[in-house]
């Protein structure tokens, strides 16, 4: 019998280039992300943007960097540009 | 009387090209930030690091961005190649 994989990795992602992002057009892209992200097992935990650096960052548990890079391209089409598996400092 | 601003942003930061960091590093670093931080009215409330990619993220409630970057510049020399003014996704 196999043995599902469950181990989570973290990953932290940066999307830069979005001149004209607000709140409502990042939360929209969150929900979409949210509606996706079940399919590959992705858990988008946090994220953050900047309106004047046109920028976001999402944080994410993840089984691969591939996986959470999916939820991104199929929600909305708007892959990150650096994709990092990271630890996090405080638990 | 003057009345003071207390008003904090929010700032995520990112340092790069820090080949050979791990855990202990990383805390090191970071308790030097904890020690320095009050005097410059900045709260680093998380950070992320990524070994593989030799990239640490800070998260901090700071007055200014240059608040921010004095705290890293004082307490170990390490600082960030980008500071972002941020808005948080999540409450």
């Amino acid at each position: 019998m196999e043995k599902e994989i469950t181990e989570m990795a973290k990953y932290m992602d940066i999307h830069r280039h979005l001149e004209g992002i607000d709140k409502e057009k990042v939360d929209e892209a969150h929900k979409k992300d949210l509606a996706v992200q079940g399919k590959y097992g992705v858990d988008i935990t946090n994220y953050w943007y900047s309106e004047r650096e046109g920028a976001v960052f999402c944080l994410a548990e993840a089984p691969t960097k591939e996986a959470f890079g999916a939820v991104h391209r199929e929600a909305h089409g708007l892959e990150a540009d650096e994709i990092f598996e990271v630890e996090r400092g405080h638990e």
